[in-house]
């Protein structure tokens, strides 16, 4: 079968690779759709960051390079492993692609399994990845969806849930006010959630296209150019003077950080989904005088199942977000170039490793 | 009476003023003890900042300089004005030195009237102060203090508020483990909140006298000096790698913070009570990967009646953290010099405006 692989540095390339074994309580899955992500490029440009070193094996999967790409998918099953009985092939489904530790609680329970020591993520730290025909996975990972959710929709559940958790962790309730910095596929992801659960939603955002998509896919009540107004004060204004409940920061940006921890209402809630490389310069004494609460958000744990029945009821539309559909062959030419140097005009490029959907 | 006021940056003087009226609602109070507070030494050398501005009234308070300064003082009652029925002469009370707006809910439900709009400090923003024989305030900020509890220590129920309120804001529990970084006054009266509440406290201070008095006063299950020993690597090493649970910020230097966010457990809370000047560099990568809440604490919102009982159940000694008692005539020299210049040596000076408890 076709995959794409990381040799390092700039170095993908598409090669023919045995089918996974689907060993004893994995699930085999035919690859639908595999997104692409910012974590995909960054591997690409500055990697390896959680791809394995060069010589060395990851920990988490025991792989070295080259690994096979790709952790936002999904598919339909085609076999089960020795053990699995709660699942059969023709069963569509979305992964949620972590490989943890034995020693690790993954039950619906926990609430940090997503920190556990020693984590590792499929498609990025071995154990094959959404970028390939097929791909082999423990059946903790692999989340049934309902008939109502597309498979390219369903590609999405991964990116969602980083969004999901986020909203989590911010507390939001229905009928606050929430800041969003940054428009890109987290931030516009952010705001549908929010949406979806009642909250008055804005988008701050620099790009003139990527504020049109906010404003076209109407997850957005107020869409700001900081160019244009000042947006603290445009939210205070919006908010009677008091200021936004919950902030999302998903720009890694500094300005973005100084107008999100400006614009919050005291004893507001700030998350940072963003992966900063540097250092930010936080202003500590704004934030002990406003009491406010600055929430890192990684990931997601738990998420899937709320996220997918989220899906089922057709409360989110993602398909304004699904902005290019391509193959394996066009993986860096339409799919990273895009997003490397025209990242306004892409939301999520889709991946179709078979070419099947295209 | 006698009056310690303040001009402007430099200039406090001891003045003789008019006896304060005891209006319709407010109580007298002798006061008997008044600390001096690092905010006051922040007014003496680079004020006014919660002091008015030269030449202006302060919003809060309709004062305009000189002000008398003191905002943690207890005394006793002397006279109440007209419609107070609930509290008498002779009553040993302690002050919450708030000035807040008619509009503002100060009620026992409240959980933000700290964080109001146009909230002055009583003893900075005028309205009086503890560095004065006697003052009026209005009945909502005096709280009774039992016998058990001396009124040299009833003078440090302000600092202690802003300890318990941060450690409210942790949501530290017992039996977990904290970090607390800096041994200054607010640093210790918060070890000395941890340990009451069953918390494992451990105290990183670079200062040998500080050090030796957080051991000294039995609030730090562990003291550590980070010349000496690598903080977080010692920190796992006493929680079986786990990390702290909860740290305090209680000395607005950087590699504090850092040493803080490294030793942190993931999902662990960092509170900052230091009044930075400057902004802080973080490590946002780290703070998410680890999904740290990072939660501004400032001052106290109905904490009083809270920290009064337990001071008057005996759980909290504050005998180790009285360590200067003074007279009004030496404010200048024996007070806030010690505190600029040998700040090792002194925890709390308290001042006798009257010069009784000398």
């Amino acid at each position: 079968m076709r995959a794409a692989r990381y040799y390092g540095r700039g170095n993908i390339q598409i090669d023919n690779v045995p089918e996974p074994d689907v060993a004893p309580g994995t699930v085999g899955i035919d690859v639908a759709w595999c997104g692409i992500c910012g974590t995909d490029l960054h591997e690409y440009l500055e990697g390896p960051i959680f791809c394995p070193q060069p010589g060395e094996r990851h920990p988490a999967s025991g792989d070295s390079l080259p690994v096979t790409l790709g952790h936002e998918f999904a598919g339909t099953v085609y076999a089960v492993g020795q053990g699995v009985d709660d699942i059969a092939p023709g069963q569509r489904v979305a992964v949620e692609p972590y490989i943890a530790r034995d020693d690790v609680n993954t039950g619906p329970d926990s609430t940090d399994y997503h920190l556990s020591e020693g984590l590792g993520v499929i498609g990025l730290s071995g154990g094959g990845g959404g970028l390939a025909e097929k791909i082999a996975v423990p059946r903790r990972w692999v989340h049934p969806i309902p008939d109502s959710v597309p498979l390219d929709h369903a590609a999405l559940i991964e990116p969602l849930s980083v969004g999901y958790h986020a909203v989590e962790r911010s507390g939001a309730k229905t009928g606050q006010v929430a800041l969003v910095g940054g428009a890109g596929p987290i931030g516009l992801l952010t705001s549908a959630l929010l949406k979806a659960l009642g909250v008055t939603v804005i988008v701050s955002e620099l790009s003139s296209l990527r504020r049109k998509k906010a404003s076209d896919a109407g997850v957005a009540d107020h869409v700001l150019d900081p160019r244009e107004v000042d947006v603290a004060e445009e939210v205070r204004r919006l908010t009677k003077g008091r200021g936004a409940d919950v902030a999302f920061e998903c720009s890694s940006a500094q300005a973005v950080l100084d107008t999100l921890i400006d614009a919050l209402r005291p004893a507001g809630t700030l998350v940072v989904i963003g992966i900063w490389g540097d250092r930010a310069a936080i202003d500590l004494f704004k934030l002990v005088v406003k009491e406010i609460d600055l929430r890192g958000a990684f990931a997601y744990v738990n998420s899937y199942p709320a996220v997918i029945e989220l899906l089922g009821s057709g409360r989110i539309d993602l398909e304004p977000f699904v902005t290019h559909k391509i193959g394996l062959d066009g993986l860096i030419q339409e799919g990273f170039n895009t997003l490397i140097h025209h990242s306004e005009t892409a939301v999520k490029i889709l991946v179709s490793p078979s070419g099947e959907g295209l």
